[in-house]
């Protein structure tokens, strides 16, 4: 185990993706993009920046064998914002690609750390998360969903992880020995584990760099339980951060007004572009002159990762721009009419998801 | 909270209870016995040594309040030993005046710390492990029995639980802080607190020395969710360990010969009484004229704790002994016949409450 840590409950400012891969012994994932049919837009754009054990999922696909792609909800806050959507569009080609796919409410995690009741987080859960999610493209068809705090297998399984792995270990890879945050990482192992007490499989986690601690332990913790369980190690694809429209690393609703929230209406969000860190030039004819510097432009950034499907379309709005033929102020009218688009659809979606809760796939306990 | 710790997993000599009581800051019990009416005879003969907040529970007693006991089953092994019918003559006594009775069945510390299937705990617990109990003075009819491994909300409460101690504190407490003994301690703490989910009213939890870790830990778990919860802080009262019959601090089914296990068959246990270590003299001539040694004599604390109810009687054997007009011969032989009729009296009520085990009221889990 490496000593270099992340720590999955703070932030962090990644500055470097390439370091970042070489730190934590990922993998490019560009070196693995031709194995996985038709990649989705963040694979192509290298928006899943890094991976771990990825061919195994690769092969699962090419093979048409049985795998699952799972991810968690935390039911903390009234909204979400962009950032949460890629990691849904990642579940979205794995399901399209034939995963299992399972989808946990962290309710235990919500109530421990944030003091949200069990009842609230449920709530929150089927009235807004959930239908988010099936509005951002998860599949409620092929989707199984749970509750951390009715799952007991689950609390079963990261009771009985605990004693597989010392303090040490622990803060080798978390940065912490806290007790809270051991019950969360192992409460986590374990729902990244239990698809597979029903079939060993390969499962792959889609997930912010911030998160790979969860990966590294509960591979560990499978080679650890071998003999007993003989889980396949998990696989991880690792998302860049969106990018806070004031040019920050990370997109987060403590700034709000670098931050598009879900659901939020187009005039407000069409106002956070206007006002967002572009790679214009000081003055028209500069621009012209030298073209924008496209890799400093949150707008360009934003089309590139969340509004902009098709390649060559977004390839002549770079062009353009960074050619000085567009201005900055023509790419943040493309970028909000986009993301008008964008909001009424979600909002379109979301109610209509809203409605079809009842019909959602839970896992039945006894 | 105190940096003396004592290692609730370990084994540790305890040569001094007195220094303990200091150390740990616990009550003699003796200054308390009066305030409980007719009290045990482990209470009477200062095997009930030590207590913590005990006076609470007294006058719940007294003014006739709600109050509850609390003990656990680990089901890991196949027999238990004599040490541990202290414990439930310490719940019996409590059931007598009033208590609502908590057994849990610590199923997942057995499959986590000892590798016992939970399938297993729970048919060791039901064919063995609660008859046994209820053979040694457990009433049924006053207890309410339940398995760890079922009990969401003592989960759910660890989970909380856990952020609200940090690992240096857990450390101080326990001399350790490794995962495994977080997840362990704080399900403990669960399972002691559980019945105030109910309704919050005092709690005692009649342990040895060494598990007095988790009533500090519970009690400092209490104050701190005070707002939230408003739990009752709950009360200790502390055994003293039934020494080996070799003289050893603590009876110990690693050391077969000198402990006493139950079941056993009255032959083997007068053979272990025989060998025993004894206060008496070298030669019987000695022996008559100076008396027995009677504070080193492992026979007579065996009848003292656990064999002569009738405090007269364990007075003139006690005489007898030490003004040497009773050999140590004669005390083995009365030990003997003691314990033979108590394995004898053990073995029918252990069959009979195995035949009624499906009566047994247990917490209904939705």
């Amino acid at each position: 185990m490496t000593t270099k840590t992340i720590d999955p409950w703070g932030s962090v400012l990644v500055e470097d993706y390439t370091k970042l891969i070489k730190d934590f012994g990922l993998e490019h994932f560009s070196h693995y993009l031709e194995l996985f049919p038709s990649p989705s837009r963040l694979m192509r754009r290298g928006v899943v920046f890094a991976g771990r054990d990825v061919k195994r999922v690769a092969d699962a696909i090419k093979k048409k064998e049985d795998f699952y792609v799972l991810s968690g909800i935390m039911p903390s806050a009234e909204r979400i914002h962009l950032g949460t959507k890629m990691v849904i569009e990642d579940i979205r080609y794995f399901q399209d690609h034939g995963a299992d796919t399972y989808v946990l409410v962290a309710d235990l995690e919500a109530a421990a750390a944030r003091g949200i009741t069990l009842e609230e987080g449920r709530k929150r859960a089927l009235e807004f998360y959930i239908p988010a999610y099936i509005a951002l493209g998860l599949d409620p068809k092929k989707t199984t969903f749970y509750f951390q705090s009715e799952n007991k297998e689950v609390m079963h399984l990261a009771y009985e992880f605990a004693k597989k792995i010392t303090a040490n270990e622990f803060e080798a890879i978390y940065g912490s020995n806290e007790p809270g945050k051991m019950f969360s990482a192992l409460t986590q192992v374990g729902d990244i584990l239990y698809p597979q007490l029903k079939k060993r499989r390969p499962g792959i986690i889609p997930v912010g760099i911030d998160q790979d601690p969860h990966i590294r332990l509960t591979r560990d913790i499978a080679a650890r339980t071998k003999a007993k369980y003989g889980f396949v190690p998990p696989s991880g694809i690792y998302n860049r951060y969106t990018p806070a429209l004031n040019g920050k690393l990370k997109m987060s609703k403590s700034e709000p007004e670098s931050c598009i929230e879900l659901p939020e209406d187009a005039k407000s969000a069409c106002k956070k572009i206007k006002n967002a860190v572009t790679g214009g030039r000081d003055t028209l004819e500069e621009h012209r002159k030298l073209g924008a510097v496209i890799e400093k432009d949150m707008v360009f950034e934003l089309l590139k990762q969340h509004l902009v499907e098709d390649d060559s379309e977004l390839q002549k709005i770079h062009d353009d721009y960074k050619s000085g033929k567009m201005t900055s102020g023509e790419l943040k009218q493309i970028a909000c009419e986009k993301m008008t688009a964008f909001l009424a659809d979600f909002s379109t979606k979301l109610e209509k998801a809203r409605q079809n809760v009842d019909k959602l796939k839970f896992v039945a306990f006894n």
